[in-house]
């Protein structure tokens, strides 16, 4: 089948546009690299056709056969958010629009990754499912919401074919820590930091908690979403339903590396989220989809492709 | 005061900017004249300081002194937004958001006009209040959804105050039937038509109801909210709780013309809204708003005007 990934260059774009080669698929790839790297793709770069452009601009382009299928994956990060809220409308909520209207277009079905974030803190012990009230806490959450809203409007009004995933904390190799846009991802940061014997700068007491999932589960998620007869314009969550702090996260790291961690206290951030913890029923049921990696596993294959790439 | 009234010279800016010139306050309006007349405020243009721009370019302007509260009206239409998805992103988004950055850089409090077709169609006989669940089921619903989350996240990050009115169906004076942005408002288009000797489109069986609010009452509830103490973002109602169909509109224009109406009947337009109606109730506990205008009452006001501006 013939696939457009966008933001194929990141971090999990770069994961799922490998599975699609593995496939056989026929894979174009559009990202402007602001935080995606020509280097994730080498190891496919004869078998991708790519665009450089930013996802808003997607209507000046002419991509010659349709889509069958539309990952978009391109956003800018959460993290960058609040400092250029104008970008970030730009490429979230432009870019969402643009991706629907191309996949309009092309008789496409879009996969769209959206954000678990949206729901913001989790009641105690509270596990959080699709039902469960929206509460965003940045112009980001608040973008990814909007754009689900779009992907409803435009299968209702327009008819056009989607479902959205809403990823928990993603991680794995290649994942970057790009201090220029502020993106400083748990999993990767801390691992990077151990690794090359820097600092570790944790936010408030630590005690905060993520839903981690491993890029290779993610990825066979969407890829799962894409295959599956449903096209309703769905949330379905990607999560593992289980919640690691930021301490356990690093004591993991520690005891992987064998390093001592030198630990920096700091403020809590603006509009952080307390804690995550996600129910993944429904994909499952409407697509069959489960978390194979623990986080132990995860974060071993991270430090092993970390030792590999030093101080990058 | 000193108040900035965006979109001041369209249909309810002008009344509002009446309103607050009346009561000898400071005012500034913002408008690109895309849908706004500059004859809208003839009876007040010497006393207030115009400027020509769009909302999403409000950064690169200077104020001068600082204002004490901004009433942001400015707008995309509804009707163009599935024409036009980028545009009602680029003035309803990014719009709100240059609004937001402005109040806090001079610590001003934003009224912010949103709109009640964010809850879609109610479930027969049923009102609709602030915990009703949201349906945004075009691009500007969805627009005018995330504008709101915007309002609460400044708030909430930044400090800025402000509160959200969701409007029902506003009419009255002044308001204008737009061909080219195909705005066409439902009292004004109906009573254009019948003064006017032309048809009367009627999309669908006209029985779809609107709770409609006459702008006077509508201008009382905005600046009774900018009045009051409360400024944490929260939306309120303002509205009628009323019903009233397409064909009971028509219906009392004949009447109060006096002329019949040539009907030509036409499909229901897509993304429509089946029925409103609206408790504000909330709007009356938080800031005493209590419309006083009867539908017989502002539409009588309506063709008296429409008389007097025959074919415009």
């Amino acid at each position: 089948m013939r696939f457009l990934v966008t933001g194929g260059y990141g971090f999990v774009g770069s994961h799922l546009v490998e599975d699609l080669c593995s496939s056989n698929h026929d894979v174009t790839v559009l990202d402007n690299l602001s935080n995606g790297r020509l280097s994730n793709l080498e190891s496919v770069r004869n078998k991708i056709t790519m665009c450089m452009a930013n996802i808003e601009h997607i209507r000046t382009l002419h991509f010659g056969d349709k889509f069958d299928g539309i990952f978009h994956l391109a956003t800018a990060p959460r993290s960058s958010s609040l400092m250029d809220p104008m970008r970030d409308i730009e490429t979230n909520c432009k870019g969402m629009m643009a991706v629907l209207e191309l996949a309009r277009a092309h008789g496409a079905k879009v996969v769209f990754t959206s954000n678990s974030g949206i729901y913001g803190t989790a009641p105690a012990g509270a596990s959080i499912d699709e039902s469960s009230a929206n509460n965003p806490t940045t112009p980001y959450d608040a973008n990814k919401l909007v754009s689900e809203y779009y992907c409803k409007i435009y299968h209702e009004i327009h008819g056009v074919r989607s479902l959205v995933v809403r990823f928990a904390t993603v991680y794995g190799e290649r994942q970057q820590v790009n201090e220029k846009l502020n993106w400083k991802p748990l999993v990767a940061t801390l691992v990077k930091n151990v690794v090359n014997n820097e600092d570790v700068t944790i936010n408030g007491d630590g005690e905060q908690t993520r839903d981690l999932i491993y890029v290779k589960d993610a990825v066979d998620g969407v890829v799962k979403a894409m295959a599956s007869s449903a096209g309703d314009a769905d949330i379905c969550l990607l999560s593992t339903n289980k919640e690691t702090s930021v301490n356990e996260v690093l004591g993991m790291v520690e005891e992987i590396t064998g390093q001592k961690a030198r630990i920096i206290r700091s403020e809590p951030l603006k509009g952080d989220i307390r804690r995550m913890k996600y129910d993944y029923g429904k994909a499952k049921r409407k697509f069959g989809f489960e978390p194979k990696y623990t986080a132990k596993e995860g974060i071993d294959k991270m430090v092993k492709y970390a030792k590999k790439n030093l101080h990058q």
